[in-house]
């Protein structure tokens, strides 16, 4: 059975109130689905700690043979597409045995729309 | 009866990819609602077209007597705290007969963790 750990990856920022907001975030992922996981946690891609690279170290100490990370980000830009990709692949090539994969962004999923349009209800 | 228009408003991006991203978002949301509102519309905060304050004005050339601002951001940041109602009170200022308001913003949505846990299994 593998072992799989998620890592929720935001972009950070100089205000710890934006930070905490992603911890928060996380914190509620965990109550729904920490069952199905070895640990699910979170990490910025920069202005903030834990880096990426040090969660899927700390991911891979606790045990974890798969990683997937999950990006907290709204469009498809070079963060997404180039700086996140660069720094797993870093992490991947020096742990060739773990299997360590991004999942689509939040921008991409299909619920978007329904959830900006309830937005007006919570208006 | 109040004639109401939507306005998905976005940071903005140089990458002209990331702005056609909002335009996708908003013609998705446009063909879930167009029945309910006068106009379904998009807006940049900086860097792109149209600015917030340009599609207000042409909502109420429309004929909008009230709209709602959607705010497509996920961290309660300065963007979503100051600068957004400081450009929307200006445009309250100029209008003072049109109702318009701020829903919340994305990233305050109830549903944000679910649509993580789903972006595992689209992976």
């Amino acid at each position: 059975m593998s072992a799989t750990s998620l890592l929720v990856v935001a972009h950070g920022s100089r205000r710890s109130q934006s930070n905490s907001e992603v911890e928060q975030l996380t914190q509620i992922i965990r109550e729904k689905a920490c069952s199905k996981y070895l640990s699910i946690s979170h990490a910025f891609l920069e202005l903030a700690e834990p880096s990426i690279g040090n969660a899927i170290d700390q991911c891979i100490q606790q045990g974890a043979d798969e990683i997937i990370l999950l990006p907290y980000f709204l469009s498809a830009g070079r963060h997404v597409q180039q700086d996140i990709p660069e720094q797993v692949a870093a992490k991947q090539a020096q742990y060739p045995q773990i299997k360590i994969h991004i999942a689509p962004y939040l921008g991409a999923s299909q619920g978007i729309a329904d959830m900006m349009l309830a937005l007006v209800k919570s208006d």
